[in-house]
């Protein structure tokens, strides 16, 4: 990394990984820590990540099943780097590596068709939402800045084997697009979650799978209640965080 | 009605409202509980039940909330004039009415754009699976033999003037379908919420609540949890029963 760059290092409370963050940039959130749980990757399987920022999901899922091999795309290029440096500091950068570059040209980054499984943490607000400045990095992070939502279920698609599966994060107000596009670029919704801060609340996030070019019955799984009590987590996130 | 129908009578549990039902045929469940629930109607609204069978839906909604002007369409003539002495017993004829027809041609039943609001707990099962006997009423309540979602959908759109909310029960696996036809019927999807049998069991059941030709945001409401153990309902299941 270079000089100009001020990070910190987290630990990520799983068997000793940690990765660079920094704090005057966008850090990963709960969203990440969700998504690397509800990825399932199988031994051997060539994972992309898309919108890479930090690093942090494929290293969450690395840390998680220790199987799998990671390729991550990310636009920026200090954010690439530093990605770069968490995996050489976990010593994982055999089976972990990011590169810089931009999704909406994904098939000239990685080879069409290759991937078993996508993971993708998109920007959840459309571009022009409260968008304070345009070149600012947590607001590429956060809006669709440099890329929409229709970029980044096309490039999934694009990098996908046939039956090979998309993880996705995103928000519930999404979702009526989200399938759209799905079924648009021939991915087949196979499993829906949604994450509520208590149980008597609405949803803050979705976690959606699809397969490409099945032809899946969308299954919609047990909610997911983060506290049962302020700063109190329920059982079930206790066990989500140490699985 | 006429003296071949069997026909018991049943409690609602709620100021003292009994239905009809005939157990050969097809008797309402936990779905029309929900919808009842589920659906707001003001004072002076005028409402339109598809798919209306025992009538139950309606005639749980006036007992609830005691407003509102309601009709049925419900093709089986056994089971609108059913429905009818169900709303002559607890003495609401005046503003519960059914209307035996089909809803495929619901411009001829109704004013087109007339409804403040549509509910309906149409078939869940695609026409031919499972299907034993398509004369059969229990099949025709449960499959598609009769409707599609499409012509459901379709006429519920119809029915609605601008503004007007249409509030649905329907499986969860067929969310993708629900939503690709509202957006090609003009009904935004404004609310969505899941029932669960229990708190760790996939979701047995969908609410969804659109509005015609709006523009909304959709939320995904908190889960509902029928059952905390065997045969004992949650505090908050005993709560939309008691409501």
């Amino acid at each position: 990394m270079t000089k100009e760059q001020s990070f910190r290092i987290d630990d990520l409370g799983r068997r000793g990984y940690r990765i660079y963050q920094d704090p005057s940039r966008f850090c990963f959130g709960v969203d990440a820590t969700f998504l690397a749980w509800f990825s399932k990757v199988k031994e051997g399987e060539r994972v992309l990540d898309l919108c890479s920022g930090t690093g942090i999901v494929p290293i969450l899922m690395d840390a998680r099943n220790a199987c799998g091999d990671y390729t991550g795309i990310e636009i920026l290029p200090g954010m690439a780097d530093m990605a770069n440096e968490s995996a050489r500091l976990n010593g994982i950068s055999d089976r972990v590596r990011f590169l810089q570059g931009d999704l909406r040209r994904t098939e000239t980054l990685v080879k069409k068709g290759s991937f078993d499984v996508v993971t993708v943490n998109p920007p959840y607000m459309p571009a022009g939402t409260g968008l304070v400045n345009p070149d600012d990095e947590k607001a590429i992070a956060r809006h669709e800045v440099l890329c929409t939502l229709d970029d980044v279920i096309r490039a999934s698609s694009t990098a996908l084997k046939s039956k090979g599966r998309l993880y996705m994060v995103h928000r519930p107000a999404r979702l009526p697009g989200i399938l759209k596009l799905m079924k648009e670029y021939r991915l087949s919704p196979s499993r829906l979650a949604f994450v509520h801060s208590y149980e008597d609340k609405e949803a803050s996030l979705l976690l959606i799978a699809a397969i490409k070019g099945g032809k899946s019955l969308l299954k919609v799984e047990p909610p997911i209640v983060i506290y049962k009590e302020p700063h109190v987590y329920t059982e079930q996130v206790k066990r989500i965080y140490q699985e």
